[in-house]
């Protein structure tokens, strides 16, 4: 098998760290605890496993391709889809009423992760549609959800999301695709929107762009950026399929990697124009992406996780099967690469960061159903808060380490990991552009600084430190030589932490070019120690129930203790290169370079 | 240009930092100061720039193709590489009485780097050549020298290298193909190599393959294996070309970069045998085969440096080009995104690792050049000691990094990175291979470990210390500003350098997986630290020679800075983690993977 959804390690994580108990006490959620969630997640790793996961090799041979207008898609990749609409897959996370199946995002989240680890080109259509859905959700008017969100939910239909333009990559001030209102209400879009992914398919009968444009006599900047609905196909009122729309995907791009996801240029308006339908109101085009946006940061980070898992599951599997070299401690012959010490590392490594980085983007999605469900609300908007520090570290830290974690296992294959055929070496690629989609990690780390720092002079940040130091003092309580060697590392790592985000807060409004230059390696660092301090948690669950299971809760001790050792290790480090790196950067010329 | 060799910055290296004028001083080398050093590296610059850069991205999108046992490299390869040949290049460094230019390895290095930034793919061949040259002008005899040698430093012909099997691997005790002796003193070899770098190819008239094999009755192991010269095609005692050897290339790997380089699956022996000579003594196959693997080794970290400063270059241009997003500090619209403090930032990055790594190379270099012409015994000593202790940091250290600066490249072009045709994704690809072939990463690490501070007990390895110590010494002396930073995080470095090295010597017998768990890492240690020295250096030259050249040494001077308090800081995390985390890594049973 390819890839084996890990669900013990998924459920652990959910159970024991996010607090699925808890949400499941949440409104509407009563029926969503341990079990529920173990009969999806079992679901889900069935379609996954056996469904997707044999295409993702198959997608990078024969990726989507071009002719005339027409995009084709990997061959199975149209049947596979077929069969998660049918599952009711893409409503998971959606609301009942429109079809969905309402479960809490913390039950979606492995979800996702399983179909993102089975193929991340397939998994890129279902996410964005996600996008789609939740836009038209939140801002869309009645018939909107009623006409277009409804056939997206049901996976009779995909969505796409268009903001980037030529000349505007992430800056989307510079956005000068415009729509003209006409006298029945609807719109004319006009412009070239690019970087479109699944913008043009086979897979299903229409497409809804979701587009970023200006009206007449808008505001300069991202303040004059209003929304609008253009499907592929014109729809009529009784949902069936209309004219063809003025959208048209010019070409695809040749990419490093996901190369089965179709990234259309698409041309909007070239004839005569693209039918538009308003979203909301004019000029608030911005805000509306962001919800969509944070969803989809979110669930970028949650690409990370996975294409790490793979590429660890993988390298696991190989390294048990590769015999080479005598074992240190002396054996007969070639034993496998497995039981070489740095082998073994660089494996725990992988297996650290991955388990480091799942249980925290759980309990982001823990928070954020309680930030949408729970009954009262200064605990709809502590976790609300908590959510947004914590999705650009999901998404940037996530990222970041896939790569890192990609590389690892091509290192761990040898010469066999850079021939294309092994599959590692597609991992690798596929992993590079999660750093830069949805927002670069430069983009995150803006955002965690500005945003979600300096905004609250670093409230948030420090209430997340204040429940760190209160697991130190749980493990301290064990008194255990594991808990004492993680209760070392993350207090020197919450110190760290603490004492960057005092760096910040001093120092952004007098010197932001400096504290700015150091936004990635807070990002970085707050992702090592608040992904740590779900490990110090993992490792105390897992003495205290060592006995149901000691294989398994011995593994998660030994993981957890690692990553201690050699993941928080380097936070000291980071948060003296941010104090101090800033302004020497700054002082560089940008001529000299 | 898509390359440009920082010939300034080299010269600055070789003439400031590795004592270029010291190793004009040696026997031989009288006439090769800086004038001729420019001279040379003035006339590779243009050849590398004009000729072999620009065919750098045409070998990716038309890789070499196997047919019918037939290699076709790129178009304009074979080209290339006749002018390389009457330029003398593959000479540079090879003895004027078999037709090479004699030159110090200290100006041969950058020429070397230099082709390897024009082209991976291109300079593999020559790189590969040259060892083969090393090691029948060490071991083989004077026919040897005579008939192959020399076609090779021409550049007529071309070699390789060829010791891996499928099953084998790093690991040379499992080589299983034999060589039969003939009653003409010749042998008849047979067996299966893979990974041949240009193992066939269409540039040269011949390919001088050198091949690892076992005659019979040899002991088992490492000591059983012996060095043979099998040429692609006989040579006539005149010179010419006879018939075709029984060495056949039968399929070439189809790899994720470094793509016109043909990597070859070589048979031997299939119809009849194929003739070999053997080179030096039997059974001494090893103990030739590390002298081309140190020097091929050492190259290989040239070419990480190579494509990491490639990669900055063009990462550089386009940073300057592409403007989006206004300036931190205000501005009336986007700016070149150079500016945004984050961009800096992953420039400033790559651009110390270059010169930090770059300049440890040359020292190396220069450390070689001394091994082999200084006058004194004791002089020749020291300096050998010291590039070996090298050879792996140079590999080991400079090949990751290259992976990390590769990849920083890729992410200063945004969504524009992800695509195949800006080329900075191929520099990503190209570089993923230096971490694995010439001995992988955790070879090079358990290299420094075993062979170059156990063995010694730490003796060249803390004598490197004491060095970094008198610079420290001096820049305590400048009492500035920067010199006061680089010596706080250099002090920082060496120390925890220091406490590694009594680390490993004190358990490396007593509990040799946990030490060896950490050797990577004590590795990548022992690199930052070094060339943290270099820049430590450079920083003091900067700071007595910034009139003569104001643009030029603040540029130094500020990188060396940041190098201080951006990579320097690492050092103490990484010798905590080699201290922490290899018990907790031996604890993990492998099947609990």
């Amino acid at each position: 098998m390819s890839y084996q959804a890990p669900l013990k390690d998924m459920l652990f994580a959910m159970q024991e760290l996010a607090g699925l108990p808890q949400v499941s006490t949440l409104p509407g959620f009563e029926d969503h605890g341990i079990d529920t969630a173990q009969a999806v997640l079992e679901e889900s790793a069935k379609f996954c496993e056996s469904v997707v996961a044999p295409l993702n090799w198959e997608g990078d041979k024969t990726p989507s391709s071009w002719k005339d207008g027409v995009v084709t898609t990997t061959p199975g990749f149209k049947e596979a889809f077929r069969q998660f609409a049918e599952g009711g897959w893409q409503g998971v996370i959606h609301p009942p009423e429109f079809g969905g199946q309402g479960f809490p995002k913390l039950i979606a989240t492995p979800c996702a992760e399983m179909l993102h680890a089975a193929s991340l080109s397939f998994a890129l259509c279902p996410m964005l549609t996600d996008g789609a859905i939740e836009a038209l959700l939140v801002a869309g008017s009645d018939e909107l959800k009623r006409k277009f969100a409804a056939k997206l939910i049901s996976g009779e239909w995909t969505g796409t999301m268009n903001l980037t333009e030529p000349q505007a990559g992430s800056d989307l001030a510079a956005v000068r695709s415009r729509a003209e209102p006409q006298e029945d209400g609807t719109y004319k879009v006009f412009g070239t929107k690019i970087f479109i992914t699944y913008g043009e398919h086979d897979m299903t009968g229409n497409i809804v762009h979701l587009v970023l444009a200006r009206v007449p006599g808008a505001p300069e900047g991202v303040k004059g950026i209003s929304l609008f609905v253009v499907p592929k196909f014109m729809v009529n009122d009784d949902g069936s399929l209309g004219e063809r729309n003025d959208a048209w995907c010019v070409s695809i791009e040749h990419k490093l990697g996901i190369k089965a996801s179709p990234t259309a240029v698409l041309q909007f308006g070239d004839h005569g124009g693209a039918v538009g339908y308003l979203v909301g109101q004019e000029n608030r085009g911005l805000e509306y992406m962001f919800i969509m946006m944070n969803a989809a940061r979110f669930a970028v980070g949650m690409q990370g996780i996975a294409i790490a898992d793979r590429a660890y599951q993988q390298a696991v599997r190989f390294a048990h099967d590769r015999a080479q070299s005598r074992d240190l401690a002396g054996s007969a012959g070639p034993v496998a690469i497995i039981n070489h010490p740095d082998v073994k590392r660089m494996l725990l490594t992988m297996r650290a960061h991955v388990e480091g980085a799942r249980a925290l983007a759980y309990v982001a999605a823990a928070a954020s159903d309680m930030a949408h469900h729970a009954a009262d609300d200064a605990t709809r908007i502590q976790n609300q808060a908590v959510y947004e520090y914590l999705v650009p570290v999901v998404k940037g830290f996530s990222t970041e380490m896939s790569i890192d974690m990609a590389s690892l296992g091509v290192q761990v294959h040898g010469g066999m990991g850079y021939i294309e055929e092994t599959g590692a070496a597609q991992h690798y690629r596929d992993a590079r552009i999660l750093t830069i989609y949805e927002g670069t990690t430069a983009i995150q780390a803006n955002d965690i600084v500005g945003r979600k720092t300096l905004r609250d002079k670093g409230a948030v940040a420090k209430a997340l430190c204040d429940r760190i130091a209160t697991t130190e003092q749980d493990l301290a309580a064990h008194d255990n030589a594991d808990c004492n060697a993680m209760l070392v590392a993350l207090r020197q790592g919450r110190q760290a932490l603490e004492e960057t985000i005092d760096f910040i807060v001093a120092n952004g409004k007098s010197e932001p070019k400096a504290v700015y230059a150091g936004a990635v390696n807070y990002l970085k660092l707050a992702g090592v120690v608040l992904c740590g301090w779900q490990m110090g948690r993992a490792m105390m669950v897992a003495l205290d129930k060592m006995d149901s299971d000691p294989a398994f809760f011995t593994a998660k001790l030994i993981t957890a203790r690692f990553y201690a050792e050699s993941v928080l290790t380097q936070a000291a480090g980071l948060a003296q290169s941010i104090r101090l790196a800033g302004s020497t950067t700054n002082r560089m010329p940008v001529e000299m370079f």
